[in-house]
């Protein structure tokens, strides 16, 4: 398959984060904040721009103030100068890292200080989702060097800005959606019965790679007899044999951006029983479709879904939710699932993930992509056969 | 490029975990701690061998305690119990997740009140280099659940444990080492001048993926004339032209474990500045591998390298070190440079990694792995060639 044709242009105009900026400070100041400090890597980008697969090291933190006005300001270890010095922001405080006496922490508190007045509030994302991607030492270290100042949690006001994409992000989303669904589409003609999942995962990235993704960051799945029981697991060496069903689940990556959708197949053929359960999820995504719509709530997705599997014979599932946010992570905020009272609105992408336990030990999952439009959704991801395709 | 033979078994036998777990029992009990607490994915799987992409998703922690005594308790959401159970860990406790509510932090500290007693301390890895994968708010939920437990720094024990690896961890990096060293020898073959950066790392993504590496998790480089600047910015769409250096630095894997090494190529020929930084950093290589021995420290690999580079016309370099542990990870603890006095032992995989500037804005940067035996280092990546490859 050939590199899709139109690949949108990498990047954003600069006003993309002009208008990220100024929506965090409209919020922060609504909180009563004086700064956001960030230090994680989808935050990070989400301001600045900055995209790089450095973040696998741990040696490093990365910081990132927004002050109550103007630009941010990135206080970085040195080797970063050079790439963040090719995005919008212009004032970039370094330090030389590794250097575990003073990680950046002596450097940050004064840019904190210098953003801010007395005992003022500065933002960190601090609730569900969040992590704390320095040393909670040096955490400590930080909090004291800039009291009477005190870290309050702004994950609210993160998870608001980031939950509604813009068109630019949406574009990003759609064509690695679609690369992906015709890597899917294409694999009956890639994979033969009797290969082994470690096989099968290799020619599905390979297959993603040549058709125009720029990584398959997150590939999981399973194959069993009549059905697979556990999809997070790594590749098994077992040749897959006449009867099993398999199930492929990706987050692959154009421009820092994801799609996360799965497809099902079955060798030559399998039982009945796995059979309907393909139904009972497709139709139950058919439903989540028709409920994706502004006002409706992510719970109500969750019923709308869980309504018809229910009726189809569920005997629940382990995932806890049907589906989730989508974008600069393989899984945003919200979750659709009972407790979340999160209202969709045009902007949202979120994916849509009915999944269910159809006999012991078997499951059968389902995904699609989409993003809420006013009135009815717009898919991302093409949508999934009626049945299971076959690999011969 | 077929698939490597002789492709290591995947996994460990139990006898692996056993023996970290007594390890780290050993120094707990010597550090007065009753408990270990990890929550990242390295130290998740170095105690249990749980290993999944699925740590891309944000939204779930993951806890596992290390009792004094016994195997580990893995703490976890319930969509991993399968995925656990093929793990040597017998007790499981799961909840259902996501539960912002209730992340597992009730679960999480009845399972510490049990393995404890009184006011006892339990190890958490909060020093360089660490992070806290949940979230900041139900930290501070939990340290008020346990108390009057209180945790203390566990990262000096975790650090020393994974500093130094087994034969059979060795073999997989050997084995990664290996297959990537084959896909950089092969790499003329392949790419070819014009080609952009974003054509050059989807070509070498899949060299790799087809000579048998599991993921090519990290890939940076860049393209200059007559030298790059900057190696850890994303691709770019320009054209290679002659007189161009390249470099691709990649940190592949294989069963979880990691390469991380460099190369440099020239689009048909480049300047005499670039040749001759290329033999600087590749005769400080050569003086590392004589100086990684037992005994040495990573401060004496530091000044040994950087030794030749300042006699070779260094103009300083902005990465801070000069290499660094690797394994489970791409960067591992500890780090080559002035201040790190870490006695090397045989067992230690260590990069080394001499960069420098040699022109302004020009970088020149080499990297090899090893293992530290008794007596000389056991290379790991094959040599590079001592003259930059031409790329036609």
């Amino acid at each position: 398959m050939d590199i899709a044709l139109n690949t949108p242009t990498r990047g954003f105009h600069q006003s993309e984060f002009e208008a990220r900026t100024a929506r965090a400070q409209e919020m922060m100041a609504a909180a009563g904040m004086s700064a956001i400090l960030v230090l994680t890597e989808p935050e990070v980008r989400y301001f600045t721009g900055f995209l790089t697969p450095f973040w696998q090291s741990p040696t490093r933190p990365w910081f990132v103030v927004i002050p109550a006005a103007g630009k941010p300001i990135a206080v970085i270890p040195a080797i970063g100068t050079e790439c963040m010095a090719a995005t919008w922001i212009d004032d970039i405080r370094t330090w030389s890292s590794p250097n575990p006496i003073d990680e950046g922490i002596s450097l940050l508190s004064d840019v904190l200080r210098g953003v801010t007045s007395g005992d003022a509030k500065v933002g960190l994302p601090m609730g569900p989702e969040t992590a704390l991607r320095m040393s909670m030492l040096d955490f400590n270290r930080l909090s004291a060097a800039i009291a009477p100042l005190t870290f309050v949690d702004a994950s609210p006001i993160i998870q608001t800005l980031r939950m509604t994409k813009s068109d630019a992000e949406i574009e990003k989303v759609r064509h690695i959606c679609g690369v992906l669904s015709g890597v899917f589409e294409d694999l009956p003609n890639v994979l033969r019965t009797g290969m082994t999942n470690v096989e099968i995962f290799r020619a599905f990235k390979i297959a993603a790679l040549n058709a125009g993704a720029d990584d398959v960051a997150y590939l999981v799945g399973g194959t069993g007899q009549g059905g697979y029981g556990d999809i997070i697991s790594p590749p098994s060496d077992t040749p897959s044999a006449h009867g099993d069903v398999l199930i492929l689940d990706t987050g692959a990556t154009f421009d820092g951006y994801f799609c996360d959708f799965d497809r099902n197949y079955m060798f030559g053929d399998t039982t009945d029983a796995a059979k309907r359960a393909y139904d009972v999820v497709y139709r139950a995504t058919e439903t989540g479709i028709a409920s994706a719509v502004p006002g409706n709530t992510c719970a109500d997705l969750y019923h709308a879904m869980q309504g018809v599997m229910d009726a189809g014979g569920a005997m629940g599932n382990d995932v806890g939710r049907l589906g989730h946010g989508l974008g600069m992570q393989l899984t945003e905020w919200p979750s659709n699932m009972p407790t979340d009272m999160t209202v969709l609105k045009p902007g949202m992408i979120m994916t849509l993930e009915p999944g269910m336990t159809f006999a012991p030990g078997k499951v059968m999952v389902h995904e699609e992509n989409l993003v809420i439009r006013e009135g009815a959704p717009e898919l991302l991801s093409r949508r999934a056969a009626s049945e299971m395709p076959v690999i011969t």
